[in-house]
């Protein structure tokens, strides 16, 4: 299968060294971990294991914060369908970011894209989605003093004029070029892009400060800023850093799709799955690398590196020395896959009954997150 | 010089007869007309002099009116530059139908339009001239209960979730062929005519209620309704009526330049320009159809046809019968080139000087037109 990688398609086996070529981003590499390490004492797992590879401008973001100058977080959500824990990813480790550099947070969910890329999809549907995504993010525990939701369409009269600055700067053939439109696409899709671009510097407009923006994303998001980057200095503000992790496999496996998608439903774990769907859905359908026999796995051991149980485990399992020995067993033989399964299933259901608790109190919170 | 038509630039002298063709609108008849004052007791001279010479579908909003549907209206004003008296003629006209027909009148301010398409304005400078122009339209005397302002950066909030449901439905190839935008074209000006629809239909959701929509426009601007005429209906709404008026000319003439430009001064006639002002204006630069010497002139007479001071009044006297002496002596050598600039010196002096006290008082009033 091919691969194509766009903010709206992630599809094949990803090569995320090509990936860091193609795109230009810098690999993150021992002596930034190091780095990073100084300011948060402990590293964060998805930084231990490369589950956040890749970055721009980190090092012009930590000289300013070690001048003192403290940058803010954006991340966000296109809002299309149920969060799936692929979702949270970013958002985990953007909590940690927060907590650890004690920094304000603008979360955009920018609920026309959607709308725009999906024929089917109404803006009545994007409302419905955005409002069950928001419980989500506010059930991984963000301070709600720090934390700011925009709304594209509710937050309009802030956005609309920044992004039209934006798009005054950006021309049809360069997100031709980005994102693969063509002239069939909608006009409303080719203008998007100036949204996800305010963000960036919308905090600076609030508060009349230059402050550096640092954006934790998943990497096929990059094309956005990649475009944006080259504008937003133009308007008086710093080009912005961000640091991209890669995909959480679905459960098919990372060379059947590249990334796990919201809208096929036995490709994804969603967040509001409940302990009885999780267990059918890994045991079902979460492909093994094991192998086909029990004797024949005793004999020639496993292969985590395809395993989905096992790369799903290096999301949620924080523990290293509780992942290695998982590892090193899957290998040898000496742990099979229903057992390596059913480790997932306990972690990832303990995991998501807490996260269902605090979702449904985050029900009485969005208005106080609300920008 | 070739003759140029789109929303932003009117170049070469305009064949109406042409424009009826190209761009499919139906010429106003006499059974039209008729149709028209059976309503309106008298008809306005803009209608009786052809001034408003084509339309769409304005037998349909009759026949709604007629059944107790009434319509409402639309107009605007991309704010650009100060209010030129060009600037009022769709807007007079305006105002006679919402006295004649009694209906709410929504006025648009699309004050990104023109930062969108000229590279030296700000979004500051539009926001200046939002103001200034609202003063003229003000200033005209529409009913402040009836009459609702709309500025799109200030309305996004509901301007923009509308406009994307238009903007689903137009591509790039559309756009392209109607407005003749490039590659190069900013991805700003693509999604524009989108924010230029929404007025169309927003008084429907506003009101919850489908309504008829008529505009009163210059010809000009008729690509972006035939853009969104085809769109609207999908939305639930009726297809936008139309009537079209042609172009006051510039100070230099019909054959020198399509339309009067209010960022070439000294083509036009600003509505806060002072008695001195309009009267060195007019004497100097309005083209003239009369003959090089007086005596050439007596024995020849004028061509009123060409006369920018002769065309000017055709606007601004409503009164027929000294309209009609007033063609007959210029074409008879009996009046003099001098003396028919001087009658309308005289005619917009006092116009622009009313104007002007009701400008003035309109700056208390602004607020009371905000939608």
């Amino acid at each position: 299968m091919a691969t194509t990688i766009t903010p709206w398609e992630v599809k094949g086996e990803v090569d995320y060294e090509k990936l860091i070529r193609e795109f230009g981003v810098s690999k993150i590499d021992p002596a930034l971990l190091k780095r990073i390490q100084k300011h948060t004492k402990n590293l964060h797992h998805f930084l231990r294991r490369g589950i956040f590879f890749a970055h721009r401008d980190l090092n012009f973001i930590l000289d300013e914060y070690e001048k003192g100058n403290k940058f803010f977080l954006y991340t966000g959500r296109a809002p299309s369908g149920n969060t799936h824990i692929g979702h949270l990813v970013p958002w985990i480790f953007t909590k940690w970011l927060q907590d650890n550099f004690d920094v304000e947070l603008y979360f955009q969910f920018p609920d026309e894209e959607k709308f725009l890329f999906k024929d089917e999809l109404t803006l009545e549907d994007t409302a419905k989605y955005t409002y069950e995504n928001m419980l989500d993010v506010i059930a991984l525990g963000f301070d709600p003093k720090k934390t700011h939701f925009i709304v594209d369409t509710k937050h309009a009269n802030l956005m609309y004029p920044q992004a039209l600055k934006v798009a005054k700067r950006i021309t049809f053939s360069t997100v031709k070029a980005a994102f693969g439109l063509t002239n069939e696409s909608n006009i409303g899709s080719i203008f998007y892009t100036s949204m996800q671009a305010v963000p960036v510097f919308l905090p600076c407009v609030i508060k009349k400060k230059k402050m550096p923006c640092l954006i934790p994303h998943a990497i096929d998001q990059d094309p956005h800023f990649r475009v944006s980057r080259d504008v937003i200095p133009k308007l008086g503000y710093y080009k912005p850093a961000s640091i991209q992790c890669r995909f959480l496999p679905g459960l098919q496996g990372m060379h059947a799709q590249g990334k796990m998608s919201a809208s096929e439903e036995n490709t994804a774990v969603y967040t509001t799955d409940d302990a009885k769907t999780i267990k059918n859905k890994i045991n079902k359908y979460a492909f093994s690398g094991g192998q086909a026999t029990v004797e024949e796995h005793r004999k020639k051991g496993g292969n985590p590196d395809i395993d989905v149980a096992y790369q799903w485990l290096l999301f949620f399992e924080e523990d290293d020395a509780k992942v290695e020995k998982i590892y090193r067993d899957y290998k040898a033989g000496k742990l099979l896959s229903g057992e390596l399964k059913a480790i997932l299933i306990e972690k990832l259901t303990a995991f998501l009954t807490e996260h269902q608790k605090k979702r449904k109190l985050a029900e009485k919170m969005v208005d106080t997150f609300m920008l």
